[in-house]
Formats: C-alpha cells, structure tokens, sequence
C-alpha cells in the first residue's frame, strides 16, 4: 500500500491511495456491499458509476456463502466479480449490533448467527484468518464497538481490550498484499482517543481507522472526537472515519482531515424511497411526484437521469414494487455520493473547500421542495 | 407498417418489420413489460441485451399510473424510456385471468381493478381511446380471449362477439403511426379459427394475432389449431402467436409459420430462481450451485456470464433476496431468448431450421443435471 498527499487546504487532505487492487482518489466513499454486494447493483455497475473501492463485512460473508466458497474464488474479488479495491471489516461493529457479549475471559465476542441462531465466537484469531481468505485490499483489525452511551470506566476498558486484540491482529496478519488498518476506539472521551492513536501508531499499521462513531452519540460529540483525534494522526497515512455518513458529517470529517468514508446510506435510503440531490432529498413516494416529467436531477450522469426517466416512472416502479426502482435509485444515490466527492476533491486541489462547505450546507440543511 | 418477407424455410419465414420506432428482425420474440418495465430491467439494458420490442399492457397502465400521466410523457415510450418498438395488449386477456364478466347487453366486459377493487368496464372504444393514448408501434383489439375448456357453442358465440369488437376497433382506430392487429378467436377449433381468420381479414388489419391459446390447452391442441390456421393466413402480413412461450413452442409455432411471441416465462421464471440454458434449465436454489465457480452458460453474452459471475455468487444473492439478482437473472433468460431468436432467424436464412428444432429438442427436453 502506498498513500501520498498531494494538496491540503486545510486540514483537508487530497491524496492517493495505491492498493493491490488499484489507485483510490481520496477523500473517497465506499459504498457498502455488506454479503460482497451493493443491493440491487453489479460489479459492473459500481465500476461505471465510478466506485473505486467498496466496504464489505467479512463477518456475514463467514457466515454465508462461509469461507470454504470464497475460498474457491481465490478470494472475495473473485467472488463478487468487483475489480476494484475491497475493504472488510471485521465484525466487531456486527457484534455490538446484533446485541455480542464479551466471553467470560475477555478474549472473544460470542454472539448469535442472524440466519439460523447458531452460536458464533469471534476473537482476534479467527477475524484474522477470514480475511486472509478473503483477500481484500484492506483488513481491519478486529475491535469492540464500544456502545454509546458509556462512561469513562466502561470505555477506557472498552478500548484497551480493542488495543490487546489490535496487537495480536498485528502480529498474525502480515501479508505484504492485505494492508492491515488499525481502528482507534475510546468512546466520546477526548484522552482515551488520544492514548488509543499513541498505542495502535506504536504497532505499525498502514492506515488508520475512527470506530465507535456514528453509533447514537450527537454531531456535536462527533465532532469534538474528529477536533481532538484528528490533529494527533500521523499525516503520512490515510484516515478512515468508519460508518460515516450523511452527506454533511463527511464534509465536516475532510474538513478535518479524514480521507475514506463507508455508510450504507445512499443504498438504505434508496430502498427507502429517498433520492439524493443537490438541493435536498426527494421522496418518491410522494404524490407529487406521481405526475412530474422531470428527472430526479438534472446534469446527473446516473443512468435515470442521463436517459432522462421522470420522476412519475420511478414513482410508478417504487409504487408497483419492482426490483427495477432499486436498481435506477440505488445508482442515483452512489452516483450523487461519488459526485460530492470528486467536488470535494476538486474544492481541496483549488483550495475552495470552506466555500463549497458553506454552499453544501444552505443546499443540503434546507429541505426546501423539489420544483417541477 | 411495412412487413417484407426475406426467406422461407419451409412455413418458417425470415421477416422485416417496420415500425414507427425501428425495425424488429422476425421471428421476434417480446419481453413482457407489463407496465411499462420488464421487472428488473432497465429500458437501456432491454437495449443492450438485444430487445427490439416490448409487449405491454394497455389494461394495467390506464390503472396505474393512469392515462393522464402517460399522455403528459407523450405516450408509454416517453413515459418509459423504450425506445424500441412497443405493442400494447388490450386488456382481453387479463379481463378473462382477472374473472371478468361479460356485461348483459354484450358489449362490454366488467371486471374489478386488482389494485383497489374499483370496478373497470372494458369495451372497445375504451380500449382504443386508451391505446390512442400509449400510442405504441402496435396496438391490439379489444377482445373476449375465450377461456379453456370452451365447448363449440360457446368459443363460436365468444369468437362471433370478439369479431364484432374487432370491427368497432378498426372504426375507431385509424391512425397512421399506430399499426392495429386483429386477434384470431376461436378455441380449439379448427372451423371456427378459419371462420374468425376469414372475418379478420376482410377487415384490413394491419397483422394478425393468434389469441385465446397459452390458456390450458395441450401442447397437441395448440398445434392443431396452428396446424389449421399458419395456411390459411396471408402470407404478407405478421403473424403474432399471443402469449408463448417456452423455447420448443416458438420453436415449433415457427416452423409452421408464426412470426412475433411474447411471454412472461424468461422474467417470471428469473424471479422464481430458474435459469434458461441450451442444455436445459438451470433451478440456482439447488443447493449443489451454491459452490459452483462456473457461470451460468459458457459464451452466454448476458452481464452475470459475460463478466464469469458464477453460479455460487448467484445462488448467494438469490438465497439472501439481493434484487441484483433479479436484473441478473432476468438479463440472462432475456439474453437466452434473444439468443434463441438470432439462432431461428440463421437457421431460416440458411435453411436448416429443421436440424435447429431436432437439436434444440434433444437438448431443451432431457433436463439433464448441469456439470460442472
């Protein structure tokens, strides 16, 4: 892995991230493909819609199709058919979220399989060695997702049990083509961020994760944890805010100098009924929509708006329930992602940042309707 | 409409057609995009997988989205984004599959919108303003597609009705861009067939269908009437087979003649998880695909073969309800029709169409287990 920072304005950065799998643009998003992929759309798809890297679970994949059959892929890209660069995560955000508990010794998270109930036990060990069959362009070290709220106590443990397992992930997880990113736990609380960045730099990891945000607390404590955090990183590798997000928290996360963002937003909000503009969010299920010849976006290059399809037939298809409105809505939304952040790109290498941010946030904070 | 027949390979016949939107190389077979999308699929993908007509459904579109707003787009293909040739059924079909009534005077059929229960009356000035509307390549008349089993007394009564409708169609209907087909009637009887041909004719259609079959019938009725008709019909104008089929009914309607078909089969069967293959038809929950690196079919154009997805990806998103699976699914079994269709028309072209059909049966109707 090779990561270079070519401008900053700011503390945002302009970089590039060379991957065994190819180069990433960043700041850069990675849509979601938790089962190895986005819903509704191909690999195919995701290439033309110019993804560059995509975020996948490497413990639901454990669990279906299991690792015997990626196995036989020779990997997760084999697999899934994506060219591009891949990124697993580990589970540990899984395991807070399907409600895991911590084995009586502290040295696993035992939780439940949501397919069919059966008992799973994860440890640094076992991540380690799924995502070596994987074979993603980057692993993440395997953590506890420290749940909001908690206080100092819990969290302080909290993070020194994830920077034990980051250790032991370290040290079994060195392949020169996996590059391994550490994830940086400690809750809302400023000095905890602080020593667990000091502890994980001290192991050698290639990049650099934020984790336990975007799990309840409010933008305001988010934002303290980037304010303070952010700073400390080393500038020479790349910064991953995991789980993030809307539209504005990632501006507001550049802004501080973080690079590489994942949120299963754009796909769950399509399949919501909820496209993404320039001037808002568009909901299709709206009535007025019913009967409106305008595309959702003009200028957008996904394929409903370059062909031009009206707001009243993707009502019709979200109305009548085909899969057809997944894929035209899921495509617009990852589409309007990857738009916002080559213009986030773009506004750093000409120094325009703070003016695209004001200009983003009196668009995007008004929920102002959609004129026909 | 301008139909030339190019090559005969016995009664098979290699056509041009056409029509206001393009040209359909004949036999031709129509995806089902009732309404107004083949489910899953994108107008540009029908495109790119060779689609160059669309059959949908008069009937449905006027429930929803309504004919206000098909009109606002200019008609079905501003509505929905095809720009290929379009014909739109009249609704007799479904009056008949949705337990519609004949009214008492005769001249209509009453029956109740699947969406809301609201009750629909459907007679043929109604279905022509309707279609006025959609303005497609082809419309159809308004007719009773007589139910099966029909005893003599009966297919003659509702054969002798729709050709009364058939003459108020083709009253009302005279617009130049829109082609109107006459639909043949008649049960399984081959006097009454002849006897309803005879009538059609004399009316001036611009092509004639084949209607009332797909219904129940035997495969051996189907082919008696087709026996009985294909001579009888005049031999410069389409002929249009209502609703078939799998790939050995068009295989055998086209050795005695048929030039158009449509069919819900390589959709419907995408969603319910089969496959269509040269070598038979592929069931992706069988959970013998669920570690199978092959794809589909070898040399398969399709996006899922062409881009080597294989058989355990798509048995993956099948098994966890990704709608990708439906659009790759559908887009194979559309390709697999396309392609079947191409390999017809060579085959009459080059007069071997009779060695096509004994292959294609030894091959299409041993469903032998697919090796890997």
């Amino acid at each position: 892995m090779h990561f270079e920072c070519l401008a900053q304005d700011g503390a945002a950065r302009l970089g590039r991230l060379r991957l065994r799998s190819g180069e990433v643009a960043t700041p850069a998003f990675m849509p979601v493909g938790t089962l190895g992929a986005v819903k509704g759309l191909s690999a195919r798809q995701l290439h033309e819609l110019g993804v560059q890297m995509l975020c996948a679970n490497s413990f639901h994949l454990a669990l279906r199709p299991g690792l015997d059959v990626i196995r036989s892929h020779g990997g997760l890209h084999g697999f899934c058919g994506y060219k591009g660069c891949i990124l697993t995560d580990s589970g540990g955000f899984q395991a807070m979220s399907l409600g895991g508990r911590l084995t009586n010794d502290g040295t696993a998270l035992r939780l439940r399989s949501p397919h069919d109930g059966a008992q799973v036990l994860l440890d640094p060990a076992t991540v380690m060695a799924c995502q070596q069959v994987l074979r993603p362009d980057i692993a993440m070290v395997f953590d506890e997702c420290t749940a909001y709220p908690a206080d100092h106590h819990t969290a302080q443990a909290s993070m020194e049990r994830s920077m034990g397992w980051a250790e032991h992930c370290r040290a079994v997880m060195q392949d020169d083509d996996i590059a391994l990113f550490g994830i940086v736990q400690g809750g809302i609380y400023p000095d905890l961020r602080a020593h667990s960045l000091e502890r994980l730099m001290s192991m050698g990891f290639e990049g650099l994760a934020i984790g336990g945000l975007a799990v309840g607390e409010t933008a305001a404590e988010r934002l303290q944890v980037l304010d303070a955090l952010c700073p400390l990183m080393p500038p020479h590798k790349p910064r991953y805010l995991m789980g993030v997000g809307r539209p504005l928290d990632i501006l507001e996360a550049v802004r501080r100098g973080v690079d590489l963002f994942d949120c299963v937003i754009p796909s769950r909000h399509a399949r919501n009924g909820q496209l993404f503009t320039m001037q808002g969010i568009v909901r299709i299920r709206n009535a007025a929509h019913g009967a409106a010849r305008a595309p959702v976006e003009t200028g957008c290059p996904c394929p409903a708006c370059h062909d031009g399809l009206s707001l009243a037939f993707l009502h019709h298809l979200e109305r009548n329930g085909d899969p057809l409105w997944v894929q035209l809505a899921t495509a617009h939304n990852v589409s309007f992602y990857m738009r916002l952040l080559l213009m986030i790109r773009q506004a750093i290498g000409q120094g325009t940042l703070e003016a695209l941010h004001r200009h983003a946030r009196e668009q995007l904070e008004t929920s102002a309707p959609v004129a026909y």
